[in-house]
């Protein structure tokens, strides 16, 4: 069957690069056109020298011509679906066009994520609001922020517990800032313990993604508890590690806890799907896990599926407080392939 | 004036070095003792090529003979006080011991802490206790270790508002964890979201500290707020940055609580001594402070304070929520210099 | 075909892991024991805690016995392998002792490579030495130390041309000292010039790998250049970058040295061999490559060559001095999976 | 006495705020104009919130307000020098401008260095050169470019031996490429072999400084030793080590190059400046020494000398070759007060 082809909207950016990299032998998407800034228009991938990560620039991508981020010369590339990593001030307007041109706007970007009729989705957590967009052929459908993705995971696994506050403090890596992104004057054996708008985000996006579905009014009502946010960032390349605090109604022992992380799976409609990982949330058992180093690109079975797990640890609870540290990979699962796992559930429920 | 002669227990460790640093030129206080384990006994200190800080080793110390940690030979050095950067291990009887021939001890280490008769002094936050040891020729004083100062201090400012529960996440320097401590492949480009006994030391420490002292029993009666901490080792070489949420009784706005931080003051007791700070809590308002890099060596006036003050900033309110940042040096204010200081005070009662 | 059983001498170590790493899965090896120091004799290997790589150990060899060090019980697990990880003053009895009991010893420790009776082995660049072993069923096979091994590979290409002089300096991660290894106080932020015999090995290794072989008297004549080097630990974690410099006879310009670089392939006898590269040396013409971050793990096709192939960049020329900068993975090209390379080829040719 | 007012051209940039920090209470010297890109004219300094250093910014230079880079601007503020850390672009014709209207330019910038008219200086190494601007009163003096410096001291110690020939590899801090400079992505846990135009810069300065000066016909003639380097950014903050080989005529024993290091001597003429270091060149006799962590910022007696001793180690000869190390401080000797001890050195002269 032929594969569906789909634009990347920010494509020579850090997340950009991940969509790029999550797309590399995809079973039902390939890369139809690669969008920069109007000045690149034209000019090869490749000669942009941007790409920055491990895994080698596929030939063929690199190879590929530049397209401006107009609206109508993305439509008429040929593509259905349009992944974006823009910058937020680009995307409002050019996501928007996009969908109401009838093309599947799949975005990282956090321009649209709180607008009412687009949904934002984890899948794990609320795959059922996906379920917004039936009946259009052009639509957004957003992903978190990737600070946002790693806490409402494991929220997730609680929040039968009833979950009254919530209290993170992050320890973020310095590709969630992008490229150049953060100045190695500022982070070399250093923290920075401000990151702009993200306290916020974390805050209002938590509440979205956890709350309450109405599958009848295809709206969603906001949970109401609270996220009070710290966020931190810190040496590392990939990886937002959090150390998170759960106030809640119905406490439980610590090893209750840990088997609710342990036994938490995906839903039906998620399994299998290609950029899925096995089991979302893993827990880690050694007193000093999970960290950067060993965690971060955890996802089994596929390739695709690296850095698409998140990794819990060091569960203690006093009274009715929880207290557990997860890390996710905030560029994979936190960001490209966060997005092209959105994607995917798209295509499974025939929206595509 | 003569000065006084004191001895350095575990002098070739990193809090050791720290305090043969304090100690140059110090006004009061000369090495009259260097202390290491029995094995090194007879040795110059200099041939242990342990020295690991910028500051050179002074000739006259690099040459001084080391003793064995053995009470006898300790007291018939000639000391009055001796400062314990030892092990816990080794410290409990000791520093012991010690204090029975007559010693005043300064510790630094967790041992005796938690000791009903034994004060626990961070001495802009509670100097009082000092009088603990009135009467008594040989004694035990502790400071605390060195993630709790950093939070005791900007605690004192906000306790007056009531304070009913604390959460902290702490980013710890690796100089904390002594040399040679940390391997660099756990912790480069990498953090640790676990350190040994720690989260439980800031618990049960600042408690006593922001207690209250019954002067007539000589007896401290523990704070009752909880502190949940998580503690996480982060590759910076000095400095412990703690991102902090307190709930209080009586919420304040934040420009009120920044007023709080930047009137308080240090107690006439502890002004003007050696090694204390003019400002012991300095609040930032840039939006990304403080920090490691700029901050960690703050206090003014001399060289003796450097390192001694603790930086504050990111004040946010919401409700009866106060969220802050606060950075410590952890092997200056937070162990070798904190305890001189704890010395410098006994000295201006006359209790030496 | 039955695979052959191996033992992995120093399992629990660095380039121990290594070792297991790169036999997962293996087409011609299996593991059959693992030693490590005699005090954990008996223990599971998982027990021991020390795995540090990324790639999940995997449970199969967590749940394996550990073996002490002693010739006889290595030899009564059946194997017929052994590679060899241990530290220099364990291998040097226990690896001749292998050898008198019939067992192939591949070691990538110092102790034997400079016997004269003992093959000193990079296979493209001096296989034709395995052939020094004909004949024996026990024998030691040596790989070159890990920074030695990312010298020669480029050495060989540029040697038709008259090799008079080498200047090299190094950028050594930290994983080549093992762990704990290097105290991350010393390397944070920092860098180390001295590297405890790391200059001589260097030194000698280079001039007998490069020597002329004597195929009847299978001995080797050292090549007849000196080799100065200035060895430093840099903090990366894994991947030792040299800056080189080569006093050639035959002056090359700068395109005609590259060319050689591009051009320069494996012996027929070493290509297809499970873990070698296609291509043992990479040319990259960014003027700011190789680097760690990039093309440390460089190696195709498999997953067993990752890390096997090494990556020059730079070439300048002034008159007969050639510059370049080279980059290998010294825990995989230049420890465990080279070791393994060397076993294969020996597989190759019929001497297992 | 009045103190002589300066300029400081580039001041918002790294090395313009180690000008700032160097003229803190200097006895000569004061701070008169800062002149930073047309854009900023008339704003605060302390509100372009560039300041990176871990001195604070003292209040009245946060206090003034920035001067255009024009040259009757600056030339109208009253200054009687310009100290330049501008980027070379600007630096060309507006130092030459200064200089036309009598200013006296000190310039860290490459713009003039190797002008034939302009002395290019390190005092210790050939102050003689000062001569060059005998009798003019608007004149251009620069110093070398930061690793040429860490280079040129040692290289002057062992000069008596007959230099042949020099290879380098540097290991070079963050600092040296300003602010932002080098984005955290390409520089953790990684090096970047290759700093533009900084070999170049190595080598032909290199015999400029080391070259003959014919004072009768105030000119200088190259030294005719070729510098063959290999510059690499590593991350540390400040100080760029280097790994020197030089081959000499005249060969010494181990023991003879160090005493030649040991006793090297500053000039009458530069002794007592108020920046120079009592010893210009530091011999560490530790295995494992200089090192950025405690090396960097060597230098006595006063602050004003801090930064501007080098450090050299690990002498190593091997016929008529000697390798050693060497560790100078890229900001401080290599850059501003290395270019305010050249205005000491004039001002001493009787040449301002």
């Amino acid at each position: 069957m032929a594969k569906i082809k789909v634009a990347i909207l920010g494509a020579t950016g850090m997340v950009g690069q991940r969509f790029i990299e999550a797309l590399i032998d995809h079973p039902f998407f390939e890369v139809g056109a690669l969008v920069a800034s109007a000045k690149r228009e034209g000019g090869k991938y490749v000669e942009t020298d941007r790409w920055r990560l491990e895994t080698p620039l596929p030939e063929n991508i690199g190879e590929m011509k530049l397209v401006a981020p107009d609206a109508e010369k993305v439509v008429s590339s040929g593509v259905r679906i349009a992944f974006s990593a823009l910058p937020s001030d680009v995307a409002t307007e050019l996501e928007t066009d996009l969908a109401k041109s009838g093309v599947a706007v799949f975005s990282n970007t956090a321009s649209h994520r709180m607008d009412s009729e687009v949904p934002l989705i984890v899948p794990e957590v609320n795959y059922e609001t996906i379920d917004m967009i039936v009946g259009k052929k052009g639509y957004i459908v957003t992903n978190a922020n990737c600070s946002t993705t790693g806490l409402v995971l494991p929220l997730k696994v609680v929040q039968p517990l009833g979950i009254k506050r919530v209290f993170v403090a992050t320890y973020q890596a310095i590709s969630g800032a992008g490229y150049p992104g953060v100045p190695s004057l500022d982070i070399l054996a250093n923290v920075i313990p401000y990151i702009g708008k993200e306290e916020e985000k974390m805050q209002i996006e938590s509440k979205k993604i956890l709350g309450v579905y109405d599958s009848s009014a295809r709206t969603v009502r906001d949970a109401d508890f609270e996220v009070h946010a710290s966020c931190v960032r810190i040496p590392a390349v990939d990886g937002h590690l959090e150390a998170v605090e759960v106030e809640v109604e119905k406490p439980r022992s610590e090893k209750e806890v840990v088997e609710l992380f342990e036994s938490f799976e995906s839903p039906d409609v998620v399994k299998g799907l290609p950029t899925a990982p096995v089991k979302p949330v893993i827990y880690r058992h050694e007193p000093d896990r999970p960290q950067h180093r060993y965690d971060v690109n955890a996802g089994e079975p596929a390739k695709s599926a690296w850095g698409m797990a998140v990794s819990v640890g060091r569960v203690r609870v006093i009274e009715n407080y929880i207290r557990f540290v997860v890390i996710s990979h905030n560029t994979r699962r936190g960001a490209a392939p966060g997005s092209v796992l959105n994607a995917e559930l798209a295509h499974k429920k025939g929206y595509l």
